[in-house]
Parts: structure tokens; sequence; C-alpha cells
């Protein structure tokens, strides 16, 4: 079945979507879509699909069961802009193919990121790689942003002057700050962006790279509306118990057990270390790990 | 720190783990173990990882937080023999390094895989993909058995015929069974190759290949024994709930529900369909879906 | 620039190109073409293309200059069904995405491979891998096709009494030979397309998979028609020398030498084995290599 | 065979190798060398390698006739530090496996890079990416590497500053300029290095990364010195003509051209453009384009 064309995706093509300050995401292009992923799966599986006369039952089927492939039959390409350090973190998915702007061949735009209001915050207390959820008071943010911004426009003097003085680009950018926007085409099949919106949609990603994640899985939703749907059941609001979580958990339903008193309690009871047992209960209450 | 030597895997090397009738698993070489998972996470991590003092804290926290790069640092190189129809299973796992023996540049041993007693069964009941759990009777199981030695006998006779009739190599193989072994060196990071372990140790793998990945697994517990545990805590025995699975579980632990009956009816309740509602209760009491 | 029209490629969408006796290749779906590449070399390049105002020139440049990430932009899926040997060699180009019938969830189709004429031939005397390139005398090929497909259809027979009696799919199947067809969804992107073009086109690749690279390679010619056009001239027929053999092909040329006895001495006079020489000889008179 | 032991690796093994001002890189650990290579080819093709009773022989005949395979089986582990600006470059080869120092977990080490003497140059006239083979005068060169250290050591003044004001690390550290140096693991197969290598040795590459491909080349020699040596001469030393190039070559060999003038005239007839002309003169005097 060529050319599976989705109203809703050819609807947002080219459209762009903006992402902080000065970034953006837009969907240049994509192959297949929902009816592509049960093509490739009735190729595969054939007998075995009999049971799921129903799209929706079949994805939900394919994804639960980690058969991944049929949704690598779907393919995006997205064009971005973002700033650098998005950018460093963003390119280590290795799966994807990608084309960015070079810094060898042209001369850099001078675009930089500066974080805006609530997003301008001291180091977590306990997240070790994050920043807090309390941003500073609105003066210190100010002096935080001003100083970011001058320093950039300082950086961006001194490229310029480096250029004007017949540098070679090369070298003129060295000194460019990491918060300078930079953009690419990124195409990815749809099983590997969902392993990507996966990890950088969680909340321990760095916010800057959420924002960017949570428009992509927007997009997506345009094109696969229904293994995007099937995504967020089974893998993006899904909860995960180790082992021994797993074991203590059928013992809490076993013996009645719902307070986080109890709960904590029956973990240490079954040898859990404090660490352990806190971060249990906090699992079982919202889902997430500490 | 160079060439971590570890005790347990140099008392391997070499040596052959024997896998169904004529294959086997032997670990040819490593590089790195344990301690260079640690070494490798306290480069990217620094900071970060000075609350886990121990190693084996360390690890469990990686692999619980799915940080996976520094497990990708310990490689190891494995020599195999499979029947040709698990290496055709086995070789879509892109991520590893391969060498195979050549039925153009050689000619191929003439063994063949039979299954024996317990394994030779009919299709299952409730598993799309697989066998019954009831093998055939007895004397079924040895005319099966005949049958599949008399084919591959026939096959290999002709095999040999055309060979000896000057037959290029790379036709004359053409008719050799899919049962035929081959051999491979197989290579792969330990991150891979507990995606590998994860997916071809599950009860839904054909048994031939859960075998091979079992006997790895034992190898790869004596290269890096404490991130084989973790491995085996965070993701073997791990039990994923869905998102609305999980906001059952919760329901369930708040009103103390506890028997089969009641757990079904809460799923109903919540609008599972009734095959969504057993496939519930069976992953919580058996960690398993069905 | 969104989904790029390429109206020779509308016209091939899903048409079946046979291959082989019981094969085929179609193209099912493409996302980009030449204009894409163009589109994605100006966003990396931007100054370093204003030269190149011709999209051939432009194209010709980044193939020549090893610029191979445009061409990743560019994506094929196909179609094709090949017998299984050819299969095994195709599935270890690991940069594709595909989706294969299975042996375990479905009946397998009876359909197998046999040779034809000329193809029917004895071991190659001095292509290590390969058939010589003169067949068996008609009589002798006869008689070869008939044993290959008796014992197909023994094989056959074998099966289906095997699924009759109930036996599970995935043991019915362990003894169909290797040239049974089997299919899948392939899905590449054009450089990756070029590698394996590149190495399975080669004469040293067998013929039964030289065969399905030919016709793909006339499918993506319906894609991106200069690309592969640059492809052809620059990787498929290009010829290259070692750093030896080019200094004595430049003193070859500084001394005017011509004939291939001039031509070996001049090598031996260089310390070149016999053997080299003769080899330089053989790519200075046909562009390949013994 | 375990655990090739390469006496002239090991000696090397740990060792740190200066690179730029303030960066190295240092083999960590590595895993097989030319044996390891010879040993998956003996398990590949088998009857093919009887001809080559030496590892050298084989080795090259596995390199000129692109049987790749072989070469993955030897691993590196290097310890690399380098520029970010080097390290974006870098981090495109998708066939490593890495682990880099985190500017969100730990507080970056402030040093930066300035190009040296001979490396301040203006951009290049015809070499579209880089910078001009003649550097700046003296004074010019000076003031240029004073105007990047003044920028360094204000944008570390200021990174300083936010940590100190307890600005999440993974903010503080956006105007950090590309020339900050950064760390990690960077392990890679052989076959995959030595395409690095070919791409990042080339002449066209950016100086700041060339040398660490360099330096990477002299361990990689110490590690399978045959095999690199079999990569000198067939890939880093080779020469690749078009199809027209090679045909317009034969041409220029019949008839005894040899000087510029000629070869260009030759071109000319053979319907090159001038810039095709002028291209294949210089390939064959010098082995590279322009």
């Amino acid at each position: 079945m060529a050319h599976e064309i989705v109203p809703a995706a050819e609807e947002i093509l080219d459209r762009e979507f903006s992402v902080l300050d000065h970034g953006f995401v837009r969907l240049v292009d994509y192959m297949g879509g929902d009816a592509r992923i049960v093509q490739a799966a009735r190729v595969s599986y054939g007998e075995g699909t009999r049971t799921y006369r129903e799209d929706r039952g079949l994805i939900n089927y394919l994804l639960r069961n980690e058969h991944t492939s049929p949704f690598e039959q779907v393919v995006l390409t997205f064009h971005a802009k973002m700033p650098i350090f998005v950018a460093r973190q963003w390119v280590r998915h290795r799966t994807a193919r990608l084309n960015e702007i070079s810094g060898r061949y042209s001369v850099l735009k001078a675009e930089f990121y500066v974080p805006q209001g609530d997003h301008v915050s001291p180091q977590s207390d306990n997240n070790k790689q994050g920043r807090s959820a309390d941003p500073f008071p609105a003066d210190v943010r100010e002096r935080i942003i001003t100083s970011l911004r001058e320093g950039q426009a300082r950086a961006h003097g001194e490229y310029d002057a480096l250029l004007a003085g017949g540098v070679a680009r090369e070298l003129a950018r060295i000194n460019l700050p990491l918060s300078t926007y930079t953009e690419w085409y990124w195409q990815i099949d749809l099983h590997n962006l969902f392993h990507f919106l996966h990890l950088r949609m969680d909340i321990h990603a760095q916010y800057e790279i959420r924002v960017y994640a949570e428009t992509m899985f927007e997009i997506a939703r345009a094109v696969a509306p229904v293994a995007c749907e099937a995504f967020a059941e089974h893998r993006l609001g899904s909860v995960r118990f180790s082992q021994r979580e797993f074991a203590l958990l059928q013992r809490a339903l076993d013996r009645g057990v719902s307070t986080d008193e109890e709960l904590e309690a029956l973990a240490l009871d079954a040898e859990f270390t404090k660490r352990e047992a806190r971060r249990f209960v906090e699992k079982v209450r919202t889902g997430k790990m500490g």
C-alpha cells in the first residue's frame, strides 16, 4: 500500500512549532502511518494477526509484546532548531540520520538561548542532574538572564570581529557559547523515536530538551495516532517494578496493606533498605522513582 | 584502568558449553567487567556518583535509571554453533558484530538439529508463536524425530553428491535444511547483550534460541556478576504495568482488594475488556502476560 | 519542502519486478529524491553550495567528497521475496529496517528456487567464492535441477505431513531447505543502499543476490536518478589503486609504458610480487581485480 | 584463542599522548589484534584462506576485497580529551560507544583551546571548509589568540559566578564556549575506526580533529600493525578514479601521454569540463582532489 497519506499529518507539514525562545520543530516529511504498521505486521505475523481484526487491537498487541519492527516502517523527517547544549544531548541517539548546519562552511546565525521566568532555578536538592522545581526570585532571575545575555552579546561581537578580520570560520566560531542555536534535519523511524521520547520526555531529562520531545510527540500523534496512544499507554505512562518490588507488591495486595507506613514496614520486613523502601512507596503512590 | 582481569571469566575462557544436541557457546574474549562500568560511570557522572561508594549501589542506580552507556563499555566475544533457523532469529540483533562460516568459501559440516524428548510438541493453543508445554506421546515423538533425521540424511547425501559432481558450493548448499548447524563469532557490548537476553530468554522466544540465551547469561555472569544481578532484578524479573493497569493497581491497594474475582471485577468496573481484565489478573498473580 | 513527489517513482510504486523463478522486488514507498538531497545539503553546507547552482553539480560534489549524510535523507521501502540463502546474505546489512514473514506465526508457502540454464555451474577455478562462468553441459544441468526439485518436493511433503500431524510450526519448518522463498519489507536510506549495491552488484557477489541488487538499483534510479548516476560514476564504475599501485601508475605514465609486458616489468622492478604485478595489469586493463 | 596479548599495545596502555594544548588520547583497553582478525577470517572463509599461509597476505586480501567483518573483531577503548567543537564532529560517528563527562552532574573543568602559531589562519581561498595553509603574520596571530583567551576567561568567570550563586549546573554551563575541553571514553571496532580515520585524517578535515585521528592511528598501529599497514596501503594512500576518469587514464597510457597539458587536452577531448579536466590532472599528479 503505497504512499499512505495521513490527513492530520499533511495538515501540519512544514508548520513551524515554536520551542523555547528562538527554536522550532517542523515536520518536513513522513513515510507511512498506523496503516503501514499494520501492513508490515500482517506481512510478518500473518496467521497470528487474525485475532485482531481492528488495527487498534493489533497495534496495542505489538507494542505490549515488544514486536517493534513494524513500528520501524514509519519514518519521520524533522527540521529543528535548538541550542547547541540541547543538540549535544540529542545527537547521542545514534539510530537517527541527521544533517546539521556547518560552522566550517557557513557563518552561523547569532541567535542564543536564555531561560525564561520559571525555568531559571538553582541546583536541585534531590535530583542529581537537574534544577530545582522552585525558581529563583524574580530579581535574581533578572540578574542571571542579564548576565547570560551580556556574555552572549560579547561572544557574538568577538565572532563577528574575527570573521571581519578574515579568520577562518572554523576557528572564529570556537568561542561561541553552547547557548548558540544550531539547526538540522533529523530523520528517524517511529520505534526509535519512541525510545528517544521515552528518555527525553522524562522528568529527569533537562527541561530544554524535554520541550522539544513533547513537541515531537504531538507531531508524531498526527502521523500515527493509534501507535502513539499505545506508546503513551504501554511505555510513557507505564510503571515498572523490579523483581523484589513486584514480590512485595503481591504481598501487599494479599495482606490488604494500603497506607504508606504499612507499605514501608512491609518493605523493611522484606529486607529492603530504608532508601529502597521509600523508593517503593513513592513508586506505588506516584508511578515515579525519586 | 587497563585490562580488567576478571578471574571467573578467565576460568571459563574457551570452555565449550554444550547447547542442544550439537551446539555450543564459548567465551573467546572479553573486555572490561563490573569495574569498567563503574569507571566509565564515574567519568560521566562524576559528582553524581559520590553518594554511591559501593560499586553495587552505583551499578544498580545506573540500570534503574536507564543510564545505559557505561554498560556499553563491557564487550564480550562469543564463538557459537547453532542451527540455521536459530541463527536467523539471532542475526536480527543489529548491534552485534559477527563472522559466520561461509557456504560459498567452504564445504559445510553435515550436522543437523533434532529436538529431543519433551521438546517435540504440537502447536500451542494459547501462544500464537510457540509450541505447547505438553509434548507429544513418546511413540509420536519417535516418528517425528525419525522423519526429521531421514530428511536430513537425504539432504546431506544430495549435498555431498552435488559437491562430488563439482557443483559450485554456493549452489550445492541451497537444499540443505534450516536445521543444519552453522557457527560464528558474535561480539556485543553488555547493554545490547542485555537487550538480546531480555527478548530471547523470554518464555515467548523459541526454546531453541532460549537455551543459547540462558547459556550466554551464565557466561556474562562470570564477566560482570554485579551488572548481571542488577539486570536480573531490574529487567529480567521486572513487571511492567501499563498506565491504566497501574491506576487499577493503585485502586486495588487502596481498597484492599485481593482475590482474582475482586481484581477482575475492579478491572471491568474501570472499563477494561474481559480480555484485558484477565490479562491484568494474570499479570498480578504471575508477573507474566498471557 | 514536503512530500517530494517523483513522477518516475510514482509510476513504479507497487509494480512487481520479477527476480529469479519465483522472486520479486517492488517499491512500496519512498520519501524524498534528488531534491531532498540538495535541500539537506544546502541546510548543511549553506555557503559552500553557492558554487553549485545546478543540482547535478552539487550532488556529484557531495558524492565525490564523501559528504554522505544528505543521501541518508532519502528513504526507500521495498517488498521483496527471495530464497532464504539469499536473505541470509542480505540480512547482514545492519543499517536497514526489516519485517520478515515468520515461520512461527504462519505456515510458510511452499515455493523453492532452482537455478536455470546458464547458472548451473561448477566451482570456479579462480574465484574462491563463486561459480565458474562456464555452466555444465545441458544434460548434467538437467540432472542437477531435477535432483534439487525432488529434494524440495520431499521436504515440502514432510513439512506438510508434520503440520497435518499438529506439530508446532516452529518445529515443522526446521527441515525446509535454504532454497525456500521468504519475503520481507526492507527499508533503507539511499546512502546505505548505495553501500549494499556496491557490494552486492559486484561480480564476486553470488549471482542470486546480484540480480536483486541490480533490480533495486533500477528502482532507485526512478526515485533519485541524479544521485544514482553519480553513484554509478563515482563508486560503481570507479577503480581504486592502492598506494603502491598508484605510484607505479604515475611511473608508467611518465615513461610512456603501455603494453602488458612493460607494465608487468615495471611492477616487478618496483618490487611487486608476481601475483601483485599480474593483479595490477589486470586492474589497469579491466578496472577489476582478479 | 583468548586474550590476544599484543606487547606493543601493552606498553602504551594508559600512556597519555598529548594533543593540542590541553588535550590527550590514551588507550584504556583493547581486545584482539592481527591474530584475532586472522582467526575470525579463518572461521568465516575456511577453505578460501588456504592460499594465504601468512597472516599478512590474508589480512591484505581481506582489506583489498572489502571483507570487513574480521576487522570488526578487534575493539579499542580510548580515553580522550578534546575541545567541544572537535567532539561535535567526532560524535557523528554513530558506530562507536561513548561515555562523556556531564555538565549536568558535574562542574566542568575550565580548560579551553586556543590555536597556536601556524594554525591561526584566514579562510582558505580554494577549500570551502577550511583554513588557508598560510597563517596570519605573528602580530595578527597574537591579537587573535589574546582575544580568544580573554573571551574564554570571561566566560569562565561568569560560569563560576553563576555556580557560586547556586544556579543549576545544567543552566550555568550554557554560555561556556565551544573551545571548552570535554572528555570521554570512546570505544570502537577496528573496521569502523578505519572509516573514522579515513575521513578525519584527510586534509579536508579540520586540523584540530585531524591531530586526534593521527594520534589514534599510531595507537592502533601498536594494537594491530599488519591491519593498519594494509589500511594505509589500500585505503589511506589509495587513489580512486571515477568511471570516466579511469577510461581517460587507460587512454592516456595507451597513447603514452605524460605532460599536464597533454593530459588536460585528452580530458577536454573526452568532453570533460575545464574544471573536471584540471581535477583529473591534479589527481594524477598528487593523488588528491582539489
